[in-house]
């Protein structure tokens, strides 16, 4: 009964794990998709959100399963609950992957991003793969410092986001209005895609420490 | 015991009420101090967040705690997790209040909306805090005919928000990048907040009905 309890925590941990991987190759692709305004690309992301759908309704199934068979008490009740709100994280992620490739798409054959925002979008879009690359690892190992750094490695995303919007109050920006609207939407896909990273760090912080990091700070910290 | 029990649930769909009622208000005084540049009243809306933050983490707590001494199965299992994935529904439509509120902080004492947009920025407000109205009513009497026009009600939203885009994109818009920058921001908030108004709305009908709404289809079905 113990063993099968413990591998029923442990296939939702892994459900995690695979989403967190799926949805950061996703953004991966999308933001390929965007640069290169490469359709096939975008397609294929956009074809990503029914695996990430099934793997957070079987998740989701698993957890109350859990709860139903196992009625877990204290630190795994804690788990299989967090572990829903990580899914809900996750599954946003794959949505947000999905807007971004829609961006790459939507202005065919033209480039949506201009050349001079070019190298700041790749930034954004490769730092926003490893930021959940990292979440995925912090799942897997509870490691408090990673999940740490991964928050301080954020700090670079809202500095991205924020030169984003300075370009785009500068005079010398000359683009019209849709790529105006373009990059905005971008720039916000990304830096909310990472706060959903910095989200299922700090829950697992939280898991570990009994730590309450302020949630409510990352999610305001950037409005635009 | 099982009167006890049935209090604890109550609180915690009390709990989901009295959210739903803070932000949707939330988003109305939102959209006021964006209209009206009412730095005043944009600051209220700042002040809100940590009063969802207070009832969100109550609300948790309390959803742990009836896991944990109740141990409820079947249906009851599934409503404490339901309402789990509803708090953080509504603790995201709390920050996007706070969001079309900083808005209006940004551009004061300049107007953040043009007068050709105002309109539909009312309308969308009114919608917005209509929808989450509709909701915790939803919450309270789980009318699956109500979630359902809720849904329908929301197509307005999805309306408005692409008649601001083509508002953006038509040759006679002259406003300025950062005008363009904060109505396709505000645009995209409006609809978040909505959507997670149906969110809500279809988690009870799958609780009453077992029937589950295509959750993607909602989330993805306006990209911009």
């Amino acid at each position: 009964m113990r063993a099968a309890y413990h591998e029923e925590l442990e296939s939702i941990s892994n459900g995690l794990v695979d989403m967190a991987n799926l949805v950061g190759s996703a953004m991966g692709r999308a933001t390929g998709a965007l640069l290169d305004t490469d359709l096939q690309l975008a397609d294929s992301v956009i074809a990503t959100e029914d695996q990430v759908d099934e793997l957070q309704r079987d998740l989701e199934n698993r957890a109350i399963a859990v709860l139903a068979r196992q009625q877990p008490v204290a630190t795994d009740l804690r788990v299989v609950v967090t572990s829903l709100r990580m899914s809900a994280d996750l599954e946003r992620c794959g949505v947000l992957a999905q807007h971004v490739a829609t961006l790459a798409r939507r202005r065919h054959p033209e480039h949506a991003v201009p050349k001079d925002l070019r190298r700041t979008i790749l930034e954004m879009g490769q730092l926003a793969q490893r930021l959940m690359a990292q979440a995925a690892e912090v799942l897997i190992t509870h490691d408090v410092d990673a999940a740490r750094q991964l928050e301080r490695d954020d700090d670079r995303m809202d500095e991205l986001h924020r030169m984003i919007f300075h370009h785009l109050m500068d005079d010398r920006w000359h683009h019209g209005v849709e790529t105006t609207v373009n990059v905005t939407l971008a720039g916000r896909y990304y830096e909310r895609f990472a706060d959903h990273a910095v989200s299922i760090a700090r829950r697992v912080v939280y898991l570990v420490t009994g730590e309450h990091a302020d949630e409510v700070a990352t999610n305001s910290r950037v409005t635009t």
